[in-house]
C-alpha cells in the first residue's frame, strides 16, 4: 500500500510541501485537509484587490483543487483538522459541509495551519463595519461592505506593512483614512529615523497617523462610529485591524508537539518539529534567524515557501534543509516604497549586539536623469565591520535595492568586502556609485 | 615647498583622483590639465542629451573649474600634455588657446587620459554626417546636425551598449534606424541566446539589425550617402561609429610605463603603473577580473570613479586598493534593459573554464500585479558550482537584478550557498520566489 502524507493546510507552506514531496516521491498518497474553501492563495495580494489594482480574486489563486488533483494531490477544502494523534498516526477531521466526523490515518503529517490576525482584547470586535484581512473571504466581505455602506471615516489599527499597503487601497474609496499604532513610531520594524521619512510622506499626502496609542474600545450601533484609545476617540464607519498575526498552532499543542518563540511550532532546520516524522511550516512554524542566531517567529509568504518545499521534500524521503531569515520585508505605500534586512539598529540594540549605522541620502538614477528619486538607506554593522542589517525608503527603484545587503548579510560580508563591488550602472539605473556604495563607503 | 600632484585628464577617473587626493592630504598642490574644454561630465548620459531626455548638456556636468577651484585643486582646460618625462619629474605641455608651450614639474602623477572611439579603417570617415559620440562637443555636434540636416537614415555602426542606447534616442528624431554590427550578434558581449531576445523585440519595433556584416567604406559627397559592408550597402544620412574605444596610452608608451591588456596601461590593485609614484586610473588602464583572475580592458565609468578614488589616495599618501571588476554592465534599449555580470558562457568557453548554465523566463512582479512585466535570467556557474556569470534581458524592473548576482560573484557563492536566500517580496516587487531564486533553484 501506498504510503501516505497528510498536509494540514491549504496555502502557501502547505501547497509548496505538497507538490514537492510529489516531485520528490510520486508514489506517496498525498491529503490536504483545510478548513478554507479557497487555496493555493495570494495572501499579499489582498490588499490590492480591495483596492482594485487586481480585478479579480480569481487572479490571486494560483492553482485550483482540480489542478492539484492531476498531480495526484488530494484536496479536501472545507475540511477542519479537530486533533492530532501522533501515536496512532491518525487525525479527527471534520468536513464542515456535512455532518460526517472522519478519522484520516497518516504515515506522515506536514502541519502548515498558518496564521490567523492577533485581535486586541477589547468590547465591539462584532461590531458591523470592524474587519481583519487574512483570507480571500476577508477581502470579498470587505468590498461588499464598500460598495453597500460607503464609509467616509476608514481607521487602521496597526501601522505595520498590511496597514500601510492598505492605506493607498482605501484612498481609492474617497474616504479619510486614520492609522492608529500603539508603538512610537509608523513601521515599527524599523528604525524609528527611516520610519519619520516615510510619515512625513504620508502626511504630506494627507493620511492622518496617530502613534503611541492604543485601541481601548470600539463603539456603534448599527454599525462601527467610534474607535476609542487610551488618549482619544476617532470616527470610524470603517475599522481594519492589521495588529499583527498569530500562529495558528492549537492543533499542535495539545498532541504533544513543542511550541516555540510565538507560541509558533518549533521546527529544526529539516522543518521537524519535536515528533519525528511531524514536519510544520509557514505561517504556524517558526524560523532561524542568521544574524541573531535566534528561533524566530517572522511568518512571510516567501519563508512559507520556502520552509513549504523542504518538509515536502523531508516528508517525501529527501534530506532537504534550510538555512534561515534574515526578516527581509519589502512595501509600496503609496509611492513611497520601504525595505528592510538583517537587524535594525534597535533590535541590535535589544540583542546587546555593539553595532555601528551609517545613513545616506542618494538617488535611485543619475542625479540628471529625468526620474531619479529619493532613496534613503541605512546600513547596519557589528563591531566587526560586518553587515547585519540595511533599511530603505525612497521611490520608484529604491526599495528593491535591499536584496544586495541581504545577499551580503547571507554571505557573512564585510564593509571592505563590498566597498567597491561591480554594481551595474547607467543613467537610467543608478547614480556611478550606487546607492548602496555610497553607505558603505561612509564607514 | 607643496609637493605637487598632476593630474592628466579631467574626467570621471581623473577629478574623483584629484578630489580623493586632496581629502586624504590638503597640503598637496594639485593640478589637473586636460585637452578638453569640458571636465567632470557624466559621458554615460551622452546619448540621452541627444535624444533630448536630458534637456541641456550643463545637467552633464557634474563639478566646474571653479568649485574645484575652491577645494585647492587647479583645473587647465585645453592644455595638452604632449610628453611625460619619468626621471625628471615633468610634464611637457601645450596651452591650446595660446601659443605657449611650458614645462610643468610633478612629484607625483596620475595618468588618466580616458580613451577615444575605435575607427574601422575604411575611406570616408571625414565626410560630414559621421560621427563618434564621446565627449560632450560630439554631442553638441550631432544634436546640431540632426536640426540642420533632419536626416532620414540613420546608421549605428556597433551593436554594443553605446550603439543600442542611441537607437530610442535616434528614434526620438524621426529617422530610421539600421545597426550594423560584425559579430554574429547584437550586444556581443552577452550569450548569443540571450542578445536573441533583445533582437527580437528591437526588430518588432522596426528597427532593422544588421549582423555579422563589417563596414568596408562609407561614400557621399557634401554629407554621407552610403554605408558600404562586406556584403552591402546601407542608405545613410546619419552614420554613429560606435564600435568600441581604444586607451589613450600614447603618453604613456614613450615615457617608459608599461602597457598591458587592449593597450592600456598596466596597474596593480594600488593603481601603481610600472614606474613607481606613476598612477594610472580609469579608461587608459587595466583592471584585473575577479573571476577570470585576468587583467582586463573593460573600460567603465563606474571602474574609472573606483581606480580614480584609489589613484588619488594613494598619490597622496594613503594605502589603498582597488579589488577589481566583474565586467558588470546594464542598458536600456527602447523599453528593454539588458544586464550582464562576471562571464558568460561563451567567455567560459574561451577560458577553459568548466561551466554550467540554467536561463528562466519569469516575471519581475507577482504574475497577477498589473505591470509585471518578463524577465529572463541566465545564470553561469563552474563545475563546483560558484556561480561565475549572470544575464538579464527583461523590461522594467529586471536588469538591477544583476546587483545581486554581482554581490554574490564578489563573495565567491556557490549555488548552494544562495538558493534560499530571504530577497524582499512583496507583490509589486516581485514574484514570492525572486527570479533570481527561481534561476538559483534550476541547478
Amino acid at each position: 500500500m501506498k504510503e501516505k502524507l497528510v498536509i494540514i493546510g491549504g496555502v502557501a507552506a502547505g501547497m509548496s510541501a505538497a507538490a514537492k514531496a510529489n516531485r520528490v516521491n510520486s508514489d506517496l498518497d498525498i491529503h490536504v485537509y483545510t478548513d478554507d474553501e479557497y487555496i493555493s492563495y495570494a495572501g499579499c495580494g489582498l490588499p490590492y484587490f480591495i483596492g482594485d489594482r487586481i480585478d479579480s480574486e480569481r487572479k490571486l489563486l494560483a492553482r485550483s483543487v482540480e489542478q492539484f488533483a492531476h498531480q495526484n494531490i488530494h484536496v479536501h477544502t472545507r475540511h477542519r483538522v479537530e486533533r492530532i494523534v501522533p501515536d496512532q498516526g491518525r487525525l479527527q477531521v471534520q468536513n464542515l459541509i456535512g455532518p460526517s466526523q472522519r478519522e484520516v490515518p497518516f504515515d506522515r503529517l506536514i502541519v502548515s495551519t498558518g496564521a490567523r490576525p492577533s485581535l486586541p482584547a477589547v468590547d465591539g470586535l462584532h461590531l458591523p463595519g470592524v474587519f481583519t484581512l487574512r483570507t480571500i473571504q476577508d477581502s470579498l466581505t470587505i468590498r461588499q461592505y464598500f460598495m453597500q455602506e460607503q464609509p467616509r471615516e476608514a481607521v487602521i489599527i496597526g501601522g505595520g506593512y498590511i496597514g500601510l499597503e492598505m492605506v493607498e487601497n482605501l484612498l481609492e474609496y474617497d474616504c479619510r483614512v486614520t492609522v492608529i499604532e500603539q508603538a512610537g513610531q509608523i513601521v515599527p520594524n524599523m528604525d524609528p529615523d527611516m520610519a519619520a521619512i516615510l510619515r512625513q510622506y504620508l502626511e504630506s499626502r494627507g493620511v492622518v497617523l496617530v502613534t503611541g496609542e492604543h485601541i481601548t474600545g470600539l463603539s456603534g450601533d448599527r454599525r462601527v462610529r467610534e474607535v476609542i484609545t487610551n488618549q482619544g476617540t476617532y470616527p470610524a464607519d470603517f475599522v481594519l485591524l492589521a495588529v499583527g498575526v498569530r500562529p495558528n498552532s492549537e492543533l499542535a499543542e495539545p498532541a504533544g508537539i513543542q511550541l516555540g518563540t510565538g507560541g509558533a511550532i518549533r521546527v529544526n532546520s529539516r522543518m521537524e518539529t519535536s515528533i519525528p516524522g511531524i514536519y510544520a511550516c509557514g505561517d504556524c512554524a517558526t524560523a532561524y534567524h542568521l544574524v541573531s542566531r535566534q528561533e524566530v517567529f517572522i511568518p512571510m509568504g516567501t519563508t512559507a515557501n520556502k520552509q513549504g518545499k523542504v518538509a515536502g521534500e523531508n516528508a517525501a524521503g529527501g534530506r532537504a534543509a534550510f538555512k534561515g531569515v534574515l526578516g527581509t520585508g519589502i512595501a509600496q505605500v503609496m509611492d513611497m516604497e520601504i525595505s528592510r534586512t538583517g537587524l535594525t539598529e534597535k533590535e541590535c540594540q535589544q540583542l546587546g549586539i555593539d553595532c555601528l549605522s551609517r545613513t545616506i541620502k542618494a538617488k535611485t538614477a543619475a542625479g540628471y536623469w529625468p526620474t531619479a528619486a529619493d532613496i534613503h538607506l541605512k546600513v547596519v554593522v557589528d563591531k566587526t565591520q560586518r553587515v547585519v542589517g540595511a533599511q530603505i525608503v525612497g521611490f520608484a527603484g529604491a526599495a528593491k535595492r535591499i536584496d544586495i545587503l541581504a545577499t551580503a548579510i547571507t554571505l557573512g560580508a564585510t564593509v571592505g568586502d563590498l566597498v567597491d563591488m561591480d554594481l551595474a550602472y547607467s543613467p537610467p539605473f543608478s547614480p556611478v556609485w550606487d546607492p548602496v556604495l555610497i553607505a558603505l563607503n561612509q564607514f
